[in-house]
């Protein structure tokens, strides 16, 4: 298999590439690509993709929360199982590749082994949801997988009030079956493949990065309530001015952040109010969304922001509320499952880049459960989230010879990940 | 007069709040005061003003603009005028003083003559409109004083697509007799009171202070434009982050506004785009509010923040869009008139108090055609355009004292501020 790695991934690539086209136009929208959760597009897309896993030799179904599924066997029937997968649902206005283009390089695996039958079965999936447009609770297909898809979530409801229950029962699915789709102790480990997303491989030049963690991330709201007032009859040091606090902390937050190695630190949400040119502010409400690898660090900020913004609004005789709306920790990617990966880089001439990731995906998720491990694949220009998301084919062509030399190394080993071959 | 002028006061302070507390009443909205141009309850205002008029022997006539003028009878029918007033219409959840107060102390100067004629006459004007709320723009009532009322201005339209010459002439009036409602040069100057709506004279411990200038004002807004993008995949340094740029600009502004003796600055609206928690600002747009007595202080200011906010987006390699909404040069009250209304606060036992009026009003307008002079009255914790606006009882009596003490000087002088008597 290894020899023809580096011919047959570049035919493949192209073959990826253009499936991804084929997929983002079907959509919810005419004039750009939105695909959310169980969405009338979503058929179109789980029937292309039948299609072409059963090229590949392998079965297709759709579990009970509406994840595609294509199992290709293994040379045994009870031997363990290796996942590839990603989400098949869009932000609005979206790219092409983000998330499609992992499942699409799982099954460019598959035609990869071009019908070779290997002593453990491949389940490709195509996450129904990760986004969180629909429902603003992300990840609804990886959950199920992990078992965390519960009552509460499922009760969740759209903007026009149908909840994820009724949602996966108007598609002719049953939620009493969710259960069904969680993943058993014969998986041995889930590798994803995505699009960074971000700046990082694009600047330091490399097609592909292994993701060691994911970031731990923190949301926090803060509203300084001060007085609004005349802004021409109001002299300087009689303000209580809510915006200009805002605007001292802001800046606090940003100097903070730049000072703190691998820290990022974003003020993206800003309401005044009464939001006029003559009247001084007398709230100002902002949003802070903060990332780090390391929870400790994170944490560290997180009260440092808020002793800044006390600090601020006691020297201005201002008052200060705020609130925690999220709190998630750092989670790690399988140190075994990474050290495969950094082998299988190695064999495709790739340095074992390895990075951490700023945004959730699935693999954060399947990883409460499984050895997971995400390869990352350079985002030129950092842009994603936008119609102008794209790829770079050798890039594409060096993940398939990743993923293929992946498999080869489960294929060669004795061991998968701790699990015997046929156990 | 002059002897009976303490005693008097006092009761005709009395009046004076009772007065403003029931035009309070005759308001558009049921729960709050609001009152704007030639709305409904500006008859019933009318109707009482008119009543109280007759009682001190003063004739009320509507001009074409809805300004209610009530004359006060010279010694002689060929006597020069001079004129008192201030604002009837409101902003929306107004005060019970901001303008009514002047209109109505007016009158109580005529109550306090006690039916005396002087030789000049005395105009004591409501004008119909200054707070710029139906149509968004100003002074309507002081420009057809000012003879500045012209077809443009007229052809303004409110939300109901309403112009002011057909808001006019619902009323009952005639558009086409504004000429008519100009001032002639029989008039030798124009007093205005006023709350001060600011905490200057309350901070100072004075009850009334002589506005000396009316401050010059710019407004400009600005548009950082930078690059929206992930707020987890972007590395600090990879940020083209407009609302970290504004923020940073907002602090100067403020800190040089500080720093500047006199000059208020203020950053009241702000917009980031697209405004959420986990999206790097790409453009955020603000306002400035910039206001000084002197006009050199304020154009170096604006100067300034132009260059500072050039300074921050060259530094960060953004965009910078600004434009100019408003430059209004400062206005000065009269030299001479100033002279007489610090002579009157002295024969009031009051320390002449000067002042800069940090927002626009009636006498700013008069200021063009009339030796204008305004006194303001001591607003309480400098609260205005607010159910909880106040005035002190007895700063109302110290400024009918000083009203009387005026036009006591005015009598006992041969000349009126260069007009001979019965000239």
């Amino acid at each position: 298999m290894a020899d023809g790695i580096t011919h047959d991934s570049e035919i493949l690539a192209r073959e990826v590439v253009a499936r991804c086209q084929t997929l983002s136009r079907l959509s919810e929208d005419r004039e750009s690509i939105c695909r959310t959760f169980l969405s009338p597009p979503m058929r179109d897309v789980h029937r292309e993709i039948s299609g072409w896993a059963a090229a590949c030799g392998a079965t297709s179904t759709l579990d009970a929360a509406g994840n595609i599924r294509l199992l290709y066997p293994a040379l045994d029937s009870d031997a363990p199982r290796f996942l590839i997968g990603s989400h098949l649902d869009t932000v609005p206005n979206a790219g092409a590749y983000d998330g499609v283009l992992g499942v699409v390089l799982g099954i460019a695996l598959l035609s990869g082994l071009r019908g070779r039958r290997l002593p453990f079965a491949i389940e490709v999936i195509g996450f129904s949801e990760e986004e969180g447009i629909r429902f603003r609770r992300p990840f609804i297909g990886s959950r199920a997988l992990a078992g965390t898809l519960d009552d509460k979530l499922l009760g969740e409801q759209d903007s026009a009030g149908i909840s994820i229950r009724q949602a996966i029962q108007n598609y002719g699915l049953h939620a009493d079956e969710i259960a069904d789709a969680a993943i058993g102790e014969d998986v041995f480990g889930f590798l994803e493949f995505h699009i960074e997303q971000g700046p990082v491989l694009d600047k330091v030049g490399q097609p592909l990065g292994i993701v060691e963690s994911i970031v731990g991330q923190s949301r926090l709201e803060f509203t300084f309530v001060g007085q609004s007032n005349h802004a021409g009859t109001t002299p300087m040091e009689s303000r209580y001015d809510a915006l200009a606090a805002a605007a001292e902390w802001i800046v606090a937050v940003e100097q903070k952040a730049v000072r703190t190695s691998g820290l990022v630190a974003t003020v993206g949400a800003i309401l005044a109010k009464p939001c006029a040119t003559n009247v001084i502010a007398g709230e100002t409400r902002v949003s802070l969304d903060l990332r780090h690898r390391d929870d400790e660090t994170r944490k560290s900020a997180v009260e440092y922001f808020i002793q800044r913004a006390e600090d601020i609004i006691t020297r201005r005789g201002l008052k200060l509320i705020w609130c925690v709306g999220l709190d998630q920790p750092a989670v790690l990617m399988s140190l075994s499952l990474l050290h495969e990966v950094e082998q299988a880089f190695r064999k495709a001439d790739l340095t074992p880049f390895r990075m951490a990731s700023g945004a959730g995906h699935d693999a954060m998720i399947l990883a409460e459960k499984v050895p997971s491990a995400m390869i990352f694949l350079r985002t030129p220009g950092g842009i994603s989230h936008d119609p102008a998301e794209t790829v770079e084919l050798g890039d594409v062509a060096k993940a398939i010879e990743c993923g293929l030399h992946l498999l080869e190394r489960f294929t060669s080993s004795s061991e998968f990940m701790g699990k015997r071959k046929n156990a």
